[in-house]
């Protein structure tokens, strides 16, 4: 069965103590508001429109400063297993989605549909 | 005098031994082409095409994987102080772009136009 992909999410993980100067910052360079965050049990502050096609947020994490990029599809299992074969490996699932390390080093996440405009400009995988 | 900036460029730093399965893996995962690179001059692989309005593509760099965006501007210097003023800090000029620092902790490039439609979507910033 077919399947589809795109990028569709920057993420840029930051230290506890850098979210809040982060997310000023971040705003601030894009012209960008952010949505409120500080929930415990919600670690991210999206800004408010899109860069290009694309989701812009930070998050906090428990870990060094990083960028981190989400690949959504509407068949995540189809779209991992598309990717290991190019190399990528599984590393955790978390909830609905996949963490995942490719070939370059660089920790990904293939996640769900993020937006109502999928699948415009997504990639259509046979398989 | 007023300027534009946006951001415009997401670049996969690999250190150099991956970044032959860098370049496979990134290409084969969002279906983009990419351009030839191995020139010891060029450490960049740009993917043809574009993410949203963004440029993606890979560098070569004597350092750890990560990710690192550009944020481009017709007024690099004016685009750069607005920055520090945001309080992201100064770490380097290479040629005609500054390599700074957000206090998120995140290494970014403030750099010249990079295609032919600036300043569409751009932020205009009056100063």
């Amino acid at each position: 069965m077919a399947h589809r992909s795109r990028l569709s999410v920057i993420l840029i993980d930051c230290p506890p103590d850098r979210m809040d100067a982060g997310v000023e910052f971040w705003s601030g360079a894009l012209g960008m508001r952010a949505q409120h965050w500080g929930n415990d049990d919600d670690p991210y502050a999206i800004l408010d429109g899109r860069v290009g096609g694309l989701t812009f947020g930070l998050q906090a994490v428990n870990d060094e400063a990083r960028i981190h990029l989400d690949i959504e599809s509407d068949d995540v299992d189809a779209e991992v297993r598309r990717l290991e074969v190019l190399g990528a490996r599984r590393k955790e699932q978390v909830k609905s989605w996949w963490v995942m390390e490719a070939p370059s080093g660089h920790v990904f996440c293939v996640v769900g549909p993020q937006s109502d405009d999928v699948p415009a400009d997504a990639n259509l995988w046979e398989s």
